[in-house]
């Protein structure tokens, strides 16, 4: 087992009913600005929940966080911080308004020029000062809820990359999974996705040793294998399988079954470029790339390749070349039965100029990812031809 | 899934030669208290890098804290703190040691008469004050470096009792596997067996639909079972099994697994009384009740009996009722295999006479525990009849 850091600080309030608490979470002084996206928040009763449960705080709001939020957008919400001396941070929503105000929180405290720094030149770790965050998370998929994680775009640059500091990690989470029954099930799907990739980037690599790691992260992979079915159900939705899905969400990336283990999140940067050159969604970048990169790096990964076979996907047969083979297919199988992708062909994209372009987009950034730092812009490209 | 709160915000620094780096977690002004048990740390080199570590700060030291460590011991501590202007406390040492810690950073801030309140009136909530602490682990066991919890013995009143405090948290703790390689065989063996129960008392109850806390728990005990005898081998010790015999027990009680899932605790309630009452320790105490109360409790248990014998202990026949039976026997043998014996008979214990005094001395607490609330003082004496 690798040495590690371990810290989450955050506090999780969980279940049907919790959203009220946040007027007790929220110190009563502040002065609150409320994030969210689109405004499906209005139409669910979210929106109204949280705004009774605050009419005696100082509120102020700013919507329209698109999915992968923006820096532009964003700067707007740091004016509005900066001119009504907001002093707590309120994010309602999935991934990308949770992200966004990740960003928002350290950029109206930062002192340099171009708060952009932060991410491109890697200043996360430098960050002393942000404002205090709370989340009221209504899509669960990329854990940013109970995390130190945040990934912004930059459409002008055609750029997405993330940054992550202890000062961002929220205060408190409020985690409804009512919220989530008037989410579309490609929404559910999508989180799922997310979520099982998330595991596989932190699991999928190579052996150090860590018996308790591998162990709590094919509890997640199973728990997803599990609930899966159940959770996409929407007609009646099934409380406890969206409470699991939900719960599986932020236990995916809350760094516990990462510390100690090699990590390889090539699957996402390269998803990142897809995301920011052709708009898939943020699962759907990542299911066009995770089988490919497995069957490019079979080598280097074969021993955590054949005990995730063997332990998830019941891969059993005696000849190992050929029980990873059946494993990246079962994987595959497992994405298609959830209604998820895996070619960028299906997308209608040419998989040879997708690999010309997004080798272009990378190369920008020294790309340089997977486990053993070896997957350059030039594997990216190799790996993309293949998803097909 | 039951509704849940979940915090913990303890930051873990694990690893072989991680204890130096206490130098930075402890503020630089700070008067420290090092508080250790018997003077192993003395003999094993820890006392020495603590003390090399430490050597520009401000340090007291408290030495002789006991297994189940004593109220009378522990307010002699809290009169050095007061006397000495105390402002951080680091323990050094086991789960006796942190949980005595956790007294004496509360009772030293105690506003009230006599601090064994705390315990006896279970006073824990309402604490509002206490001094931080910082703990280096050298016995990995109770997983109270990680979590909320203090079990404090009172000979004079022959009782053991626990409170439980957010307050109460260490800031960190050092948890380096090499400081375990001077440990005897048989504190080992305790470790393994107190996680073990740990996970079990927040699994082995009835199923709520948390799949996740379900998975969570059993890859625990997956782990305990695949590191154990490699954990216990001592010439020479093996670093990644210490590390993960390290690493599991603070994941078996740092709140995650129990979290939105009912909870039973009756087999530590009456071994803390067997504690109290015959010297044995926490873990030999244990392993002579869990399995009785299994056998006591079989029928309300059942179902998640099955899925425990099913999904760890490899049980699959067909017939339920023999499946239970050979659950119970397993888990048993399990000890056994340890080293661990599991009958009040092999300490040249009576059962009948064990399960009267037990009994009475339980009456003194109300004693009332189990999921459901029915395990009683009467409960405790028909479960300490079974174990010969």
């Amino acid at each position: 087992m690798n040495n590690f850091e371990f810290y989450n600080p955050t506090k999780i309030i969980f279940g049907q009913g919790s959203i009220s608490k946040i007027k007790k979470l929220i110190p009563k002084k502040s002065r609150v600005l409320m994030l969210y996206g689109g405004g499906s928040i209005k139409k669910n009763g979210v929106y109204l929940q949280v705004a009774d449960a605050l009419r005696k705080h100082e509120l102020f709001e700013f919507g329209g966080i698109e999915s992968n939020p923006d820096y532009s957008t964003l700067m707007k919400a740091v004016k509005l911080v900066k001119k009504n001396k907001i002093d707590f941070l309120l994010a309602v929503g999935g991934g990308s308004v949770i992200d966004g105000t990740k960003f928002v929180a350290v950029a109206s405290r930062y002192q340099g020029e171009d708060p952009w720094d932060i991410l491109s030149q890697g200043l996360g770790k430098s960050i002393k000062k942000a404002l205090p965050i709370g989340v009221v998370l209504t899509l669960p998929a990329t854990g940013s809820e109970m995390n130190r994680n945040s990934v912004i775009s930059n459409r002008k640059k055609d750029l997405k990359l993330s940054f992550g500091s202890e000062k961002v990690f929220p205060k408190f989470s409020i985690l409804d999974p009512k919220v989530t029954y008037s989410l579309p099930q490609d929404q559910i799907r999508n989180g799922l996705v997310d979520a099982y990739v998330h595991i596989l980037e932190q699991y999928l690599t190579y052996p150090v040793g860590a018996v308790v790691q591998d162990r709590q992260a094919e509890a997640l992979l199973m728990t997803i294998h599990e609930i899966a079915p159940k959770a996409l159900q929407t007609d009646p939705p099934d409380y406890d399988a969206r409470a699991n899905y939900m719960w599986v969400c932020s236990n995916a990336l809350n760094h516990l079954i990462g510390v100690g283990v090699p990590q390889d999140w090539a699957t996402h940067g390269i998803g990142h470029s897809l995301t920011a050159l052709y708009g898939l969604a943020h699962a759907e970048s990542l299911a066009v790339v995770l089988p490919w990169l497995l069957w490019y790096k079979r080598e280097q990964k074969q021993e955590k390749l054949l005990q995730y076979g063997y332990r998830i996907l019941d891969q059993k047969m005696q000849k190992y070349s050929e029980r990873i083979d059946r494993t990246i297919e079962a994987l595959s199988s497992f994405f298609h039965s959830l209604g998820m992708p895996t070619t960028l062909t299906s997308y209608g994209l040419d998989p040879d100029k997708v690999a010309e372009e997004v080798q272009a987009n990378l190369a920008k950034q020294d790309f340089n990812r997977g486990e053993h730092r070896d997957i350059s812009a030039e594997d990216a490209a190799a790996i993309l031809r293949l998803s097909r």
